[in-house]
C-alpha cells in the first residue's frame, strides 16, 4: 500500500481498491473503518481541473449502507432523523442529519428510500448501525438492521451523464437529482442515483455484489475512454468552494444541525416523533450561537488545516476554521468555518491565527462561495 | 504530517500528537477517528526488541472511554457485555467483550469501575458511544453515556514500573494486574491502572484534562531518560507471539466470542440479563465451528496481511489467516488464524496462500505462542 497508512483488516478494502490500486492511488484516508482514495498522481489541483472539465470515477465504497428493513424500518428511520419523511417515496434519496437526544449530530447520510418497509442510510464517518441497532433492540423494533454487501461508486463530472448512460441506457438520463433508478447489470439490479460528494453533476452506483467491482469498475474505465476518464476522490478545493460540509470536520457531535445551516432539514412543526426533538426545539427558540460560513484568507497558500484555526476579532476568539485550501479560481485560501453571531454577518473582516504563530487577515463569505467570475 | 495519510479534523489529533511528531513519528493509523502512531525511525523489529528490553511511551489516546454514570449506570454495563460484573469491585478492570443480539462482536473494551454508579469502557475501533447511548434511550435507562476528556497514555516494557513509580511513587508497585489506583498529578487525580496491550508488562495512565498531555508525556520522558525511554506503539511482532486480538483484525460483528477464544469471558448460566444471551446460549450448545489459533508459517518473511490469506488443507479451504509477521524469535513467519474444527489441534499441517500466488506449508499452535527455546 503506497502511504504511511498501516494496512490490515481492520482498514477494509473496497470491491475496487485493487483497481485503485493499480491506477496509482498515493494515499489513503480511512471511513468507516474502510479505504477511502485522497490522491492519485496528480496534484489536488490538477484533479479540480479535470474534475470540472471531465468525468472521474471515485471509490466511495467507505459510503458503507445501513439497512432497515421490516415492518418498523419507517417508524426507525423517522425517529432517527429531525427531517419529515412523511412525503417521501420508493427511489427518493433524503439528505437526512442525524441527531442525538442533545440534539448533536451523529452523522449526515443520505436516506435511499427502496419500498416503504426497506431504507438505506448511506452513511458519513461513525458507526451508524450500532446506533440504529441499538435503538431497534432497545425500544422492541420489529425489523433487520444490518451492514449489506453494497459499494458505492461514483461517477462525476460534466460528462459524467454521457458515461453513465453510455454502460447503463439513456434511462438514466431522465433521473433526477437525488433520485434513483434500478438498472440491469450482470445479472443484478444496481441502484443508480443521480447524486455525489461534488456540485460537478453526476451518479452514485449503488453496486450490491462485491464480487462484481473489478468488472463494474473496468466496463466504467473502458467506456470512458473517449471522455478521458480518470480515477479520483472528493477533491478538496472543489468541495470547500461548493460549501458541502464533511462529518468530523464541519461537524462533531458537538454541534447542532441549525448552527450548521441545515435547518431546512429539521423539521418544527407538527406531530413527527424524532430522538433530539425537544433539544432541537430549545436551541432553535434562542437561535443558534454560531453558523458555519465561508470565509477567504489573504496569503500564500495555507498548510493543511489538521486542527480547527482561531478566528479572531480584536482580541476575542470569535470563531474557528474548520478545513481550508488554496482556490486556484479565487486565488486566495478559501475555507469553512463555524462563526459566532455577532461576526457572522459576509462580509466582516477577521483574522485568522494559522499554524506556527502565523496571522492572515481574512473575510466572511455566504455559502457556496458566489464563482469569482 | 509525516505520511500518506490524510490529515484533517475528522482524524483528532491527541494529547500527545505534538510530541510523537517531535519524535519522529513516521505513519499513523486510525482508531475511534483518532490518531494511532504505527511507526517511529526504527524498525518494527529494533522496537521490538527495545520494547522486550527497556520501558516505552505510547500514545493510545485513541482508546477512547464510554462512561456510563448515574443510578442505571451498572445496570446497561452488564447489559452489553456477557462477562458477569456481579463481583466487580471499584479499582478493578475487566476485559469485557461487547456483543449484538446475534452474538457478534461489536468491540472487545476494558472496563474500568470507578465508582458503583460510574464505569468507562475503554474501548477498540468502534463506535460503542453510539451503541451505549441508543441503548440508553432506547430502554428509558437513568444515566448520562458520554466520551469524556480522558487520554490513555501506555508505559509498556519490563522498565516500566521503574519508570512509573519513579513519576507516581512506590505506591504505583502494589497495584495488581488489572487493577488501578488514583494517584495526584498536577492537581488532578489519575487513574494509574496495570494494563496494557503488551505481555512485556506496563501500565496505562488515563490522563482526564487534555491541556496536560504535553506536562504527562515530558515528566515521563525526563524521568525516562536514565531507562531508555523511547517512543512506541503497539509492535505487531510482539502482539501476535503474546496472542493479543485486535478488533477488526481477529474478530468482527460476523464472529462470536466463543470462537476467538473468549469462553471464560461469557458468563452462561445463572441470571444475569445482556445482550445476545440467547444467541450466545445456541453457539455454546453446538460448540464454535472454528477457533482462533497461532500458526508458524514457513518461507521468508511475508508481506503485510492487508486482506485474510485463505488457509488451506488437500483442495479445501480450512480457514485465514487474520494477522501475520516475520518473527525474528522463530525465524518463521508467526500470524493469528481462524481454523476450523477438524484442523485446529496444535500441531496440525496446513498450506498458507499468500497474496501473488505463492503458497507456504504452516503449522497451527496453540495461543500464546510458547518460546522457542
Amino acid at each position: 500500500m503506497p502511504s504511511g497508512l498501516v494496512t490490515s483488516r481492520r482498514n477494509r478494502r473496497t470491491p475496487y481498491t485493487d483497481r485503485v490500486e493499480a491506477l496509482g492511488v498515493s494515499g489513503f484516508s480511512i471511513v468507516n473503518h474502510t479505504l477511502l482514495p485522497k490522491s492519485f498522481a496528480r496534484s489536488v489541483e490538477a484533479d479540480y481541473w479535470h474534475l470540472k472539465e471531465h468525468v472521474q470515477l471515485w471509490d466511495v465504497g467507505c459510503q458503507r449502507q445501513v439497512e432497515l428493513r421490516g415492518p418498523d424500518a419507517a417508524r426507525l428511520a423517522q425517529k432517527m432523523t429531525p427531517r419529515d419523511l412523511r412525503a417521501m417515496t420508493a427511489g427518493q434519496c433524503y439528505y437526512t442529519p442525524i441527531i442525538d437526544n442533545s440534539a448533536g449530530l451523529l452523522n449526515d447520510p443520505v436516506l435511499l428510500k427502496r419500498a416503504p418497509d426497506w431504507f438505506w442510510f448511506s452513511i458519513a464517518d461513525s458507526d451508524v448501525l450500532l446506533w440504529a441497532k441499538a435503538l431497534a433492540l432497545g425500544m422492541n423494533l420489529d425489523l433487520q438492521v444490518s451492514e449489506p454487501d453494497v459499494w458505492p461508486l461514483a461517477v462525476q463530472g460534466p460528462r459524467a451523464e454521457d458515461l453513465v448512460a453510455s454502460v447503463f441506457g439513456d434511462e438514466v438520463r431522465s433521473v433526477r437529482y437525488f433520485s434513483f433508478m434500478e438498472c440491469g447489470f450482470h445479472g443484478r439490479q444496481l441502484v443508480v442515483a443521480r447524486s455525489g460528494y461534488s456540485k460537478q453533476g453526476g451518479f452514485e452506483i449503488y453496486l450490491d455484489d462485491s464480487a462484481l467491482g473489478s468488472t463494474l469498475w473496468d466496463t466504467l474505465w473502458e467506456a470512458g475512454a473517449d471522455l478521458q476518464v480518470a480515477p479520483g476522490c472528493p477533491n478538496l478545493i472543489e468541495r470547500i468552494e461548493a460549501g458541502l460540509l464533511s462529518y468530523g470536520n464541519e461537524m462533531t457531535r458537538e454541534n447542532n444541525p441549525l448552527e450548521i445551516n441545515l435547518d431546512r432539514f429539521c423539521h418544527l412543526q407538527g406531530e413527527i416523533d424524532y430522538i433530539g426533538r425537544p433539544a432541537l426545539e430549545a436551541i432553535a427558540a434562542q437561535g443558534p450561537s454560531q453558523r458555519m460560513r465561508g470565509l477567504l484568507i489573504d496569503g500564500d497558500p495555507c498548510p493543511t488545516c489538521g486542527k480547527p484555526w482561531p478566528i479572531i476579532a480584536g482580541d476575542t476568539q470569535v470563531g474557528q476554521v474548520t478545513s481550508a485550501i488554496w482556490s486556484p479560481a479565487f486565488r486566495k485560501n478559501v475555507g469553512l468555518s463555524l462563526i459566532r453571531k455577532d461576526h457572522w454577518n459576509p462580509g466582516t473582516p477577521v483574522t485568522v491565527a494559522l499554524p506556527g504563530g502565523l496571522k492572515s487577515d481574512g473575510v466572511v463569505a455566504s455559502l457556496p462561495f458566489e464563482n469569482p467570475g
